[in-house]
């Protein structure tokens, strides 16, 4: 029956979390080491040093493999309390994209990949990326563009093609590539991933991308395959189902980006807060002006409904569920309201928001792309209209 | 722990009014006794006489007093269902205001003030108006501007005063007077509750106010009292406490009204999804055009936070919780989500939507108000910011 | 050069319209003759008659015609003082679709046409209708989808289709009728227009539509054309060119809706702000509230943008350039700009808003449509966009 | 006479700019020296170079000094067209602060003065800063907040005090320094302005703040007077006239930021379209998807409005007229209108948007402080607003 309260142990993570975040983490806010494409690996392992020693690594990751063998909702609860500081994820072990891929490698791969891969990830000892999105706008949100080939030459496969923001790439050892393994795409079907250790010199890294935002550790790289050879073992999961396990994927994470972006928010959102019943304007506190107190009130409405919109989806989840519309619907309302408390932060802090004096402005160039990664609004809103057209159509049959 | 899902006894229960709305209500709609001020009496009755056939009257009021006894989530659930047709409120018995007035009773009453009012309310037998609302904004956001008085004389109180928008008087054999009974109103004493019948020559009808809704039964009305005199059993609860009683009152049927609404733009949705996939333009169906289907997608997404932040609130108040700030929240989203969504359709339909040839034209004058009854949108903002505002000033002592 | 003054003669105007709208025309609202379908046409004739008196009448028609022959940024200016009453257009003859079908009389008839329906709808004698829009969507937003047929039989022509939204149709004893005259319709040639007397046997009078706006005169009906027999010289223009007219008459109409419209907001504005700086809540009149004052700023800007942009497409037009993109960005900005503004109007005017205790809820009502009514915003904005797309193209050539 | 058109010298001037900011000016984007902090000067100096041999330079500024002597509305056409590289500007030597502190001394200033100041700066030689802003909001948006003062020593004046957002303080030979002279500011009255040469040691440059935009040459610093000592003739214009001096900057200044971020805006949308036109996604290029479309057609709406507003207040101070109004408003319908904009571009763009491979990503910083920069919206928002009020009483009265 509908319940919104958490269980003690999860009241009791997410206290320990917040302290941590508190505590431990935020004062690393400012270190030298946050560098402009991410923390740089030192500080990333000192802080995954302070989570293992505080038992709140890999949160995600499966007991056996050394994670806390979270749930989605109550990964919600405590990547939320993590992303309270751009370095909480990253402390945690639980930023994008290897949050995504150990979660991809446990569903799918073999008992051998995990030991290999798997297992390192969950302790933070090395870090991955995952090879999808492509220049031309192969395997972005139309999959039939897809152009990253993997021939087959014996008993091995061969893989050329370039791609493009790929998160993570400098500095990780594990590389999944997503490549075309058949003519035509069909059904979902025709692509294959595979697990690719990064130091092939068959890999080129063109160039790292300049983005506005910097939290992901290794940033986002320009990426060319010439010829690189793979064998059977290197396959994750089954021959052409690729975009099958990238669905397994990206739903979930596309929800832990809601999570963490949530924290975000609400940082910015209490610095704003802060300033507004401080700083004085006309005679009395900023906070005390209805143009002020509107925007804080939005603000709470926004992060309460990008909470509920992924507590949802996140519950479907738990219950074996597909969430394609919840997951989509979350997504869209988290990206687009997160936007907004921290545009409207930005304009409560009047001249100070656009400095880097506090965190907003940085927060607020952290959050925009997230209307664009993992499905720009648009696509969603489209897939969305489509499950409701097919559905009013079944319905008037 | 989180969970969203509906207990089985729910599912039936929702199926059920579901199916009786279909079969049962819409059938009604268009009926000539629909008329302009809500549904006359007799089709009222003959509407609640089918909801008890249905076991389905009353879901909001005890077992004792012989409704189904839910709580606010399983009301949420059923008022949606109920909420598709206009006349569904109408045929459960939880229409405003004798829903609210009904819990109000349940919750303060003596228990021969129940017998009296809240059995034959609760059978659909006899309706009832609150009077609290003034014209010169008395009762209404601000408490301190209430001007209708209650003065003792002897063992008596006697009630001078002007209301307005007395939803349902005409009609109504019970009324709930809210009068000043100290001079000042202070930290939220000095108002009264008196439970009064309808026909004292006392109370005089000014006029029935032509609003843009029609659904509520019995319209709204202006009305003045003259000199009117109450015994001591006909005051509800204690002295003074009126402004605590209307809480009491109004947090729980601000969320009802959330329910109803949120199944009435259901039905404006359906409508519009109806005539996207039929009709063509541009050598396409509308639903296949993108202007068309993001609407449709944000309508989804729009009755999505409506549900989602209404259910949060029912879900503190069955746990005993006052959830001001929640129910304020769920108010401002609900009343504002559900507005864009009709406003939606209609521009989906075109010429069409803006003439009676579909419900949406009604429905979006029936939901618009929904945005100034019970507290105009910035009266919750002021009061969730005044929340945010203490709870900061706290957190940084 | 960029110039925003009105020459001396053209203020004398505007103030001697403005006068007339205030003295003359407003105490006729609320007379029992302004009915649910538009005036009645004992009123009309009755405004008319006073407009004469007052030199007003028929500010869009040239000398010629009785009329006062204004070029469109001087009908800029006197519409918009006219819209200030919804019986200003009636009063000055130039309410929709009379007003656009004068224009396209003047611009297309021959002199006999001219005589003989042109002069007298010009000095109010009688009333005419534009029979266009079709059910099916015909003749709409898509001009292939025409499906009401003209066929030559000798020298005749019979008419033969069904038309919906026909304005002003109840009384009005010309009807324009746009008719398709070929098999299929190709880069606009197809249609052609044909002026009908009305009190034909062979037209049909389905029903009148009930629409929620109730200020066109004749409201709107549905109608049905079964063999109606044409001849030749009641053939409007040229045969196969009733799009080209269409455009004629469309773009300088949908011009005249913001003007008016814009007047009616400014009315609703006006309202707001007198009760906003009297009304008193939590100890200070509304307006001094940020809340209310940034909606009424709000209001300003958004009927700024209208003028401005309407202005814009005026001058285009006077000096004969198409305006197209000018007339559909006018169209989008002023019918959304201006719904916004009543909008908050009603807002500010709390429950009293949703009643006919001001005139804010009507003109809620009647300029709603306006964002659908001679093109929704969706057809314009994609309008508009092929025309940035084409014009990007030809500069990347 | 309401009229749009340029005049042919206008219509040259603006090809001639165009021409200019195309051929020379944007190969110059990139240049190394386009640093953090703005433009470094060796740069500025070259541009200026340029511009001075085109014929363009200090448009704004009277012939006697130099300049091209335009009226503001045709400092609206020129600098529009100036905007669309964020050198272009710098090039023509009308950036901020500078262009807005020649306009004051060329009101303001003695003969000597402006043989010192003005006749350097109109011809870019020296560099000039405007100290009002200051920390704890003083000289912001509540005059009364001033906390600089400067006190009579004898003849001399001392000034103390502390001031941030002092943009182009790096490098700027002239600051025009904002004190109180009395101890109550009132009706405007109590504030002084001082020209001051900036290498005096007294004046303490405390650090630069880092911004989000980076296009104001010598950025924006944090500085402190320490006892400055100010000789009667370093004084501008009268004793506590300082805040009417302000509106005489400020007003025309507000304007000028419209100007050039609407040039900045429409070269995001030049980049955006062409984008759309050539990127395909499901089978089309992206500008034949209405999502993508509509956001283009959003973008031409909303550089519409800005232009008109723009012209509209300028129109007004060409007339001698106050243009408060009209200035508020066209600064909030710009700063608001230019930032949907170029968020739109980004939107278009897709990943790409949010690195810099394009400009849009700064653009999209550069333009956002604008609704902070020169009276946040809110406070223009109020200022409009209690316009209409003391204009509603009036009416009222």
């Amino acid at each position: 029956m509908i319940d919104f309260s958490l269980s003690p142990e999860l009241e009791d993570l997410k206290a320990r979390t917040e302290a941590f975040i508190r505590d431990v983490v935020i004062p690393y806010e400012g270190d030298p080491r946050e560098a402009a494409h991410g923390p740089e690996d030192p500080l990333r392992r000192e802080l995954i040093k302070k989570a293992r020693e505080a038992s709140l690594l890999s949160p995600h990751v499966g007991k056996d493999y050394g994670g806390l063998g979270l749930n989605m909702r109550e990964m919600a609860v405590v990547f939320e309390a993590a992303g309270y500081s751009l370095l909480g994820p990253q402390a945690l072990n639980c930023s994008a994209p290897d949050e995504g891929n150990m979660h991809l490698l446990e569903e799918v791969a073999t008992e051998t990949q995990k030991e290999q891969w798997l297992r390192p990830l969950a302790s933070g000892e090395i870090r991955s990326c995952f090879s999808m999105t492509e220049p031309q706008g192969g395997a972005g949100s139309d999959p039939n563009m897809l152009a990253t080939t993997a021939r087959q030459e014996g008993n091995h496969w061969v893989i050329d093609g370039h791609k493009w923001f790929i998160t993570g790439f400098d500095g990780a050892k594990l590389n999944i590539i997503m490549a075309r393994t058949a003519d035509a795409i069909e059904r979902g079907k025709g692509a294959t991933m595979f697990l690719i250790e990064n130091d092939d010199p068959a890999i080129e890294r063109v160039r790292v991308q300049d983005t506005m935002e910097t939290s992901f550790a290794g940033g986002h790289c320009e990426i060319r395959f010439h010829g690189l050879k793979v064998t059977p073992d290197q396959v994750l999961g089954e021959i052409g189902e690729g975009y099958r396990y990238a669905q397994v994927r990206l739903a979930p994470a596309r929800l832990t980006h809601c999570m963490r972006w949530l924290g975000a928010a609400q940082r910015a959102h209490d610095i704003a807060s802060r300033y507004a019943v401080k700083r004085q304007a006309f005679g009395k506190p900023l906070a005390e002006h209805e143009g002020v107190g509107f925007k804080l009130a939005d603000n709470e409405m926004d992060m309460h409904i990008t909470r509920l919109a992924t507590w949802r989806a996140c519950w479907v989840m738990d219950n074996d569920g597909e969430a394609r519309s919840e997951s989509s619907m979350a997504k869209v309302i988290s990206s687009e309201a997160l936007f907004r408390v921290v545009d409207r932060c930005m304009q409560i802090l009047g001249g100070m928001g656009v400095t880097d004096d506090t965190l907003v402005e940085r927060l607020w160039r952290e959050i925009r792309p997230f209307r664009i990664y993992d499905g720009p609004s648009e696509v969603h809103r489209w897939a969305i209209a489509k499950r409701i057209a097919s559905r009013t159509r079944k319905a008037m049959a």
